[in-house]
Formats: C-alpha cells, sequence, structure tokens
C-alpha cells in the first residue's frame, strides 16, 4: 500500500488551494503537483487545446508513478476528466464532481448558482453534475473572466474587484440561488468579495475542501485522514507546515512564476529551492 | 524581388493592431500571421518561456518562407528579439524601437512614459532604446495586467476600466511625462480611457503604427507604400477590406479564439472560414 504517489495537476497557481487540502487531510500520501505556468491560463481556451495539455500534464505524472491522478483545475476537470479517464490505467479524480455533489445537498431553494471560467462555464459540466445528483435544482451559471487576473494583482478586498463582482454576480445573487459553487481554484481567494454581493445567505462551496474526501474512496488502500486520527475539524489554516514531511511533496512548474513562489511559500510553506522546473512538451 | 512573404507572429489577438498597419500601407506585400493563441499570455511569462515560444513561432513562419519577420508582440520584441536576430537569416522587426524612436523624438519635456505588461516593463526594453537615441531622456515605467483582460471582456470605454486606468496611470501623470508608448499592442483598445486618465496634453504613441515604415528600411526592395502611391495619411480606419487581395494573407492560429475571430473579422475583414490552426509545438 502507498507505494505510488498522488499525482495533482493544475494550468499555475490556483491549484494550491487543492494541494493544501490535500496535504492537510492526507499527511500519509507522497505528492507531486505540477503547474503548468508556461500555459496558463487554461480557461479562456478551446477543449482541443486543454485535452492537449491536460494528457501532457497526466503523461508527465505517470511517468514519475503516480497511482492516482488528481486534476486540481476546474477547466481540466470540466473539459478532460473523460479524456484522462480513458487513457490511464489509475484513477482520476476532477474537482467538478465534489464540488457539485455538496451544492446539490446544500441546496433548500433548489437554485444553485456556479461561477467559473469562460471554458468551464461553456462546457456546463457543472450543470451536468448538480442535475445528476437531483435533476429538479436550477442552475443559474456565470462566467466570470477578469477574477482570476484580479487574484494573481493581488487585489483582494478592492473596491475595483467589488465593482467587478457586482457586475458578474448581481443577477445570480437576483435568481434566488442559496448556493454558490466557487468553479475555479482563484476565487476562493476572493471569497470576501464574494460573499459581500451574494449576501449572507448564500453558501460558497469550495470544490477544493471535497477533494480529499473523493481521492480517500478512489483509493481504498489509501491511510485514514489527520481528522480520522485526532478526530479534529478540516480547517487546515492552522496546520503548521513544519508537521509536514518534506520528502512527501515535490512541485514541477512549466515556467518560473514569481506569484507561484510567492503564494506557495506563504500558503504552504514551501521554499522556492524545493521548486524544479519542466518541459512537459 | 517580393519573392517571400512578410511573416508576423503574436502571441494572439493584439498582433491585428500591427497587422492591420502592415495591410494598409504595404498593400503589395504579401503576409502570413501567426497568433500563438494556445499559449497566450506571454506577458506574464519568464523571459527563458517568451523566448522559447517565439523561436517556434519563427521556425514556422521560416518553414513558410517568409523574407523577414515582424514580431508584434511587445513582450516578444522586448526579450526575444535578438535570439531571433542570431538565429535567422532574414531581417527581424519587433515593435520596441520604432515606438521608442518616435517617443524620444516627440517628447519636449524629455520624459517619457511606458506602460507594458509585466515582462516588458521589467525587462526595461523601452527605457533602453529609449535612451539610446537620447541619453537624457527620463523614462517612467507602469506595468498594466488588467489592461489586456479588460479589453478582451470588451470593457472599452467603462467605469471599471476607468479606475483600473486611474490607479496604473496617476503615479505617471503625475510625473510630468508628456509622452506615453503603449507598449502592448492591446492597450490602443483602451486609447480613450488612457488619455482621459493622462489628459489631452500628452502624447499616446502606438508601436503598431511605426512598424511598416521600420519593415520599407528593412526591405530595400520593398514597393512604395499605399501613401506614397496617392499621397494619402496612414489613417487606415476607411480602408475597406474589399481592396485586399485575399490570397496575399494567411492567418494561423494556434488555438480556436473566438475573441480573435470576432476581432479580425470587424477590423480587418478576415472571415473565420480564411484562419486555419497548427500546433507549432
Amino acid at each position: 500500500m502507498n507505494e505510488g504517489a498522488i499525482g495533482i495537476f493544475d494550468s499555475g497557481v490556483g491549484g494550491l488551494t487543492v494541494l493544501k487540502q490535500m496535504l492537510a487531510h492526507l499527511p500519509g500520501e507522497r505528492m507531486i503537483y505540477l503547474g503548468d505556468t508556461a500555459r496558463l491560463p487554461y480557461g479562456t481556451k478551446s477543449r482541443e487545446t486543454v485535452v492537449r495539455y491536460s494528457l501532457r500534464n497526466a503523461e508527465f505524472l505517470l511517468e514519475h508513478g503516480v497511482k492516482c491522478l488528481v486534476v486540481a483545475c476546474n477547466t481540466a476537470s470540466a473539459l478532460a476528466l473523460d479524456a484522462l479517464a480513458c487513457r490511464f490505467p489509475v484513477p482520476v479524480v476532477g474537482v467538478i464532481a465534489p464540488g457539485a455533489a455538496k451544492a446539490a445537498l446544500a441546496t433548500r431553494r433548489q437554485r444553485v448558482g456556479v461561477i467559473g471560467t469562460v471554458a468551464t462555464v461553456r462546457s456546463r459540466a457543472y450543470e451536468t453534475a448538480i442535475r445528476s445528483v437531483r435533476g429538479t435544482i436550477e442552475v443559474y451559471s456565470a462566467a466570470c473572466p477578469l477574477f482570476v487576473p484580479l487574484a494573481e494583482e493581488g487585489w483582494i478586498e478592492d473596491d475595483i474587484t467589488l465593482g467587478v463582482a457586482r457586475r458578474y454576480l448581481e443577477p445570480l445573487a437576483r435568481s434566488g440561488v442559496d448556493v454558490l459553487v466557487l468553479g475555479c481554484t482563484h476565487y476562493p481567494l476572493l471569497k470576501t468579495v464574494i460573499a459581500r454581493v451574494m449576501g449572507p445567505n448564500v453558501l460558497l462551496v469550495d470544490s477544493a475542501e471535497e477533494v480529499p474526501a473523493q481521492v480517500r474512496r478512489a483509493l481504498p488502500e489509501c491511510p485514514r485522514s489527520f481528522d480520522d486520527v485526532d478526530g479534529r475539524q478540516g480547517d487546515t489554516a492552522g496546520l503548521p507546515g513544519g508537521r509536514r514531511d518534506r520528502t512527501a511533496l515535490r512541485v514541477y512548474l512549466t515556467d518560473c512564476s514569481p506569484h507561484f513562489l510567492e503564494l506557495s511559500r506563504r500558503i504552504l510553506e514551501i521554499p522556492p529551492e524545493d521548486v524544479e522546473y519542466v518541459d512537459v512538451g
């Protein structure tokens, strides 16, 4: 058991929120993270291109002997999960199904909002997944292309970001949804502003939080989680980085990204010298 | 003479402003345009990655027999022009030198502002080029990472865009520059908002407008321009697309980009069926 590592890929930086959850909830696992920073973003690109890049990322991880693939990018999960699952002989876990399941079970009004990249929204992947849980749920979607660059610019709690959020989200707020899926791994960074526009009665679902449980189901031999061991809740904010065995995580990027290095150092205490650069073709 | 075509590449959409100028001012030339829409943007990425992508784009164009390379992207011009000029046996024209020369000659206060992507500003390519014309000119630079996504979102004359422009540009406006170089081919789309923040006494320099003259100098055998033939000025806005021989232009993209197709149809009257998709590796 636990012979191979868990491979996680993302178009770049956003997947760090998934990695954070994975490290916290599956502390006995070795992990390899690949951020395709040379070709980001995926969310503005076509299905064909996102599938092509996802296959290459997965091939890189499989060459490193991973026993499971986690697609930490919503766009790649929406467009490439089937292609990956067909092609590779390991379990493939995306972020759409876990987030959709949580939203479908949480809504009381049977109205769920979904925000994401243009590609994710166009794919209707969340809508399909939510309605496969309960077919009567109405799903309202909105693409928010400026949220990623605003988050990367660091304008987190900011009047301009609030203005952009109002423009994107007010139609959703008016539609009466009581759950909003943050369907892009960057969006939790803007949670405060999003919550301010949506109001206190709308639950924000961060798909990243649901991923470790899904991985555990996909890997029956997976050791019990940190939560299971000592019964504490899943809030990882206070988890000291020092508790992690550094050899248990390898990080690869396809391009040097100062933004990634800054976030990974701040959130996960990964020093820049632990990051390797690769060309996955 | 005039055996090969002129090859033009850009990270994607912005280079259409350069292509427009080229078609208008060098109507006797065949042109091949390559937009690397699968890997855009370049402006957030490292020098190594931008050079690698630029070399691949150039190789693709050289395989198509071009006699001259036009680098229509400011970031690629700033980071990769030397690498391209060393590697390939044809003249290589970027957008930095023409824009820098115009700005250096136009400033009366000897103070020039430059705005561009993070990578362009970090490279200091405009500063070097401007000061090589006149070493006493002071150059004030600012990166404006949100301008490209705002332009792509179509928020052109918009309160939010005005707020972003104020935040980026007010320090430049206060520094007393009388010329501002729009050092990214997307920025002319936001000219109205930029002019409003900078005020009526600041000349905005669009590097794209200066490129055809530079190409003519690089290709002595190049036929006289449209302007030369009938003496009219270089304003191409009214140039009917029908006047162009369609076989004289080939457009390749590395990914389907609805935004490119919409802009190229609207600005240059290129029908979507005239665009081919390629993988330049």
